[in-house]
């Protein structure tokens, strides 16, 4: 048995009892939004952007980036339920500025298990097997904040299945205060 | 201006005023796990699985499937940022149950504006132009929830990037009663 599941199995009893009018809520976002943001557990989009269950569709990938799927993702998003605007927020101290695809490839190629970081970058302290399929993926890495969320909104703006109508704003989440600062050159190209 | 975007931002700014000590999380997450869960507006994993800041990486995209984008973040969150078990968590009545791959490319094609259902099933109501490049992306649909579940835990236990020691457990969490219920035969290909 696993504690983390145990302990996430409680925590759902608890709000699965209070659960109440949630119970009616329908499938399209009430608030006809959607946020792009990035896996990091220091982010809650829900609480640092004031979001009741219903309200608006949430994608989350490692970086927050503007792949395939979270295009597929958005795109369902405004064809079949309704959003009408959409956020890409990327954060500052985020794991993608710390690596390269040629790191990330060469880590995994020495051993699958888990790498550890310290002032001259990334080590492997696992042993083999590692894997080359590394190098068939693309890690979608971040060099810089305010380029990478004018990358993804140009990337969106400019997909053929996304309406010219969809504002999108971009903006930087700091872990350090809290704040949503705008990146104002992003949405630019998304309005 | 937008008016959603200032109710973000106005949210968002009572929500830095009580920031408090989140500013001193670190970058991996505290209790070493990650949720891949569906975008929609009526979950909020943070809620259902009872996390903090910091706990976990939460990964979301529309039908929560392991694409190939899920992959690339969910070997980041255990090879850089040491999570050892995951949870894949779809959801009963799932927007991605509602079409397919046919039906969101034939919408697509006659018109980019949002689409309505009804009892006869999805129709467009809006106007041209489509366009055909819907038929080139494989939008993930679901046709049984306990199938997709076991399918993506499959998908990602047989990666080659994935270590065999990371437990990965499947779930559907019941929109009408917010608990979390387990899909053994899923758990089973994931243990």
């Amino acid at each position: 048995m696993s504690a983390i599941r145990d302990e996430v199995l409680a925590a759902n009893k608890v709000y699965a009892t209070q659960f109440g009018e949630k119970a009616k809520l329908a499938m399209p976002p009430g608030r006809r939004f959607a946020i792009l943001t990035c896996m990091d557990a220091r982010l809650d989009p829900a609480k640092y952007a004031g979001l009741s269950e219903g309200d608006a569709h949430v994608i989350r990938n490692a970086g927050g980036r503007a792949s395939d799927d979270a295009i597929r993702s958005l795109v369902i998003s405004y064809k079949l339920l309704g959003t009408r605007e959409w956020f890409v927020i990327h954060h500052t101290d985020c794991g993608m500025e710390t690596f390269t695809d040629e790191i990330m490839r060469g880590l995994l190629a020495k051993s699958l298990t888990t790498a550890a970081i310290d002032a001259h970058g990334w080590h492997d302290t696992g042993q083999g097997p590692g894997s080359t399929e590394g190098a068939f993926i693309d890690w979608l890495t971040i060099a810089d904040q305010v380029e990478s969320v004018c990358a993804d909104i140009r990337r969106i703006r400019t997909h053929p299945l996304v309406p010219r109508a969809i504002p999108i704003h971009g903006y930087i989440y700091d872990v350090k205060t809290g704040q949503l600062v705008e990146v104002p050159e992003a949405t630019r190209i998304g309005a």
